[in-house]
């Protein structure tokens, strides 16, 4: 009896995108491609073969997996020299985990169809550990027929896959409000662990007892000891800053596009602008709270 | 023997003070006061006694608990005519439960000294419901003596009771950045729902989805719900949305005072200011939604 598991291409092997391949590989046959050697080996030596080009790695895959930082990479992956589209079998299937916005995935659906690929848009949420764990929430957008190639893929990497809508985009849509909701929850976590330092208050007290409350939130909880760590040995990184650079672009951009007006959104992202503009893109974005209250 | 329960007035019986006063009643003997007759018959219901005046609820008794919206408030009620001051018993006790800000706890605290009455500076977080049932999370600034006298009463309205610091105005300091959070989640939902609304995604699966993972907060998940309702028969009032014109002046004027940007609580401001100038002051401040995403 032949094997009739999808066989997956994951391109871009970054901090979602690696645990996102080694998950897969417990349970489907992947390959996958990096520009980074480094990132290529790591997940070598768990049971994923490592390809140099996109193309390499989708030659015989059914479906492609992107987990890059954003539509230009995305773009490069499938359409470049070397890109997923002319090797990816005909009838293949796209999943776009990466955050790109509505009006970039609606394109790059368009774009595929008229090389008969498949998009499901599929945004993913929950951070390294919980890729690497089938522990995501992933929020789709995406026509019955290709949704239904694409759920064992990702329902091995998510615990609550919620479709939003039937086009590409909706997935996108959902994800940029929770990128609204993480951006805005981290920088006023950055802001609370800022004003606690500004009045002499314990600022680890500050986060434990006002996080169980009415002023709780997932991030405030999560980034908020990471922010102490940040005036002391410094917290590993975990998800870039430069990241919420990017995604806070998109949600104002939308916002822009439908004419609501988003205040903390905007602050926010010149919040994250002002950390990139003082060298903390590629740190921990906790670090953010550094740029409110320096350290000594 | 005698009856050695403190005897407490309560000076104020908004939507926290009457629920308080009804609370306190079950194990303390309580009299009260408010400018309106309806809040009074309300407490005298609960077996609390009802007074005309400050001075005539304070007679007799051994800590007065102002529950007043502000300063102003607070002021009027301790050294205004018909006041507290003057008819508490000399070496009684203030618990200032309003959000009033550090300077102006340590401002009445050293004018009650000079009446030889402590301040206990214990502002309160939790809303209504939680006041009356003793569960609010209480975060006090005082120095030990008046704290253990103040303490039986904290207990009763309390289920998480934390000493910030020795000083009045240390519990305002940390009730600060409580409601810096609070009212930046709040904005953040509404930003939230205001553009899933934009984009044409159905707000409550916003709410339900995102609520639960990264994205989460109290807020959202508390005033989620009720911001729908803005868009159908309405919430009731819980909170009124000028608390938070209030409290997010104070964030914003400690911010000033210690230097520290505060770029999203500034915001945040801006919009409940919003709200207030197209009429909102005394809705519930879930409505504060509707200053971004009107009602059709």
């Amino acid at each position: 009896m032949p094997d009739t598991s999808p066989r997956v291409a994951v391109i871009g092997l970054g901090s979602m995108g690696l645990p996102m391949a080694l998950r897969l590989a417990t349970a489907f046959p992947v390959t996958a491609f990096d520009v980074a050697d480094a990132r290529r080996d790591a997940v070598e030596a768990g049971g994923v073969i490592a390809a140099r080009t996109p193309a390499e790695a989708a030659a015989d895959a059914d479906i492609a997996l992107l987990a890059v930082r954003d539509e230009a990479q995305a773009r490069s992956a499938l359409f470049g020299p070397d890109g997923v589209v002319g090797a990816l079998r005909e009838g293949g299937l796209v999943i776009l985990t990466s955050t790109v916005g509505p009006d970039a995935a609606r394109d790059l659906a368009v774009t595929l169809a008229g090389h008969s690929l498949d998009l499901v848009d599929a945004p993913i949420s929950g951070g390294p550990a919980r890729a690497g764990n089938g522990d995501l929430l992933v929020v789709v957008g995406a026509p019955r027929e290709p949704l239904e190639r694409a759920r064992p893929i990702l329902e091995h990497l998510a615990s609550t896959l919620t479709t939003v809508g039937d086009r590409p985009g909706d997935g996108q849509a959902m994800k940029a409000i929770n990128q609204l909701l993480a951006g805005v929850h981290i920088a006023a976590a950055a802001e609370a662990v800022a004003l606690a330092r500004g009045l002499g208050l314990d600022p680890e007290q500050v986060v434990d007892t006002l996080g169980a409350g009415a002023a709780g939130s997932f991030m405030l909880s999560d980034r908020g000891p990471r922010m102490l760590q940040a005036y002391g040995d410094g917290a590993e990184v975990r998800s870039r800053l430069d990241i919420f650079v990017k995604d806070m672009g998109i949600v104002t951009g939308i916002g822009r596009e439908t004419q609501v007006p988003l205040l903390l959104a905007a602050a926010a992202h010149q919040l994250y602008l002002l950390g990139a503009a003082q060298g903390l893109a590629a740190e921990d974005d906790s670090t953010v709270v550094t740029v409110l209250s320096p350290r000594p």
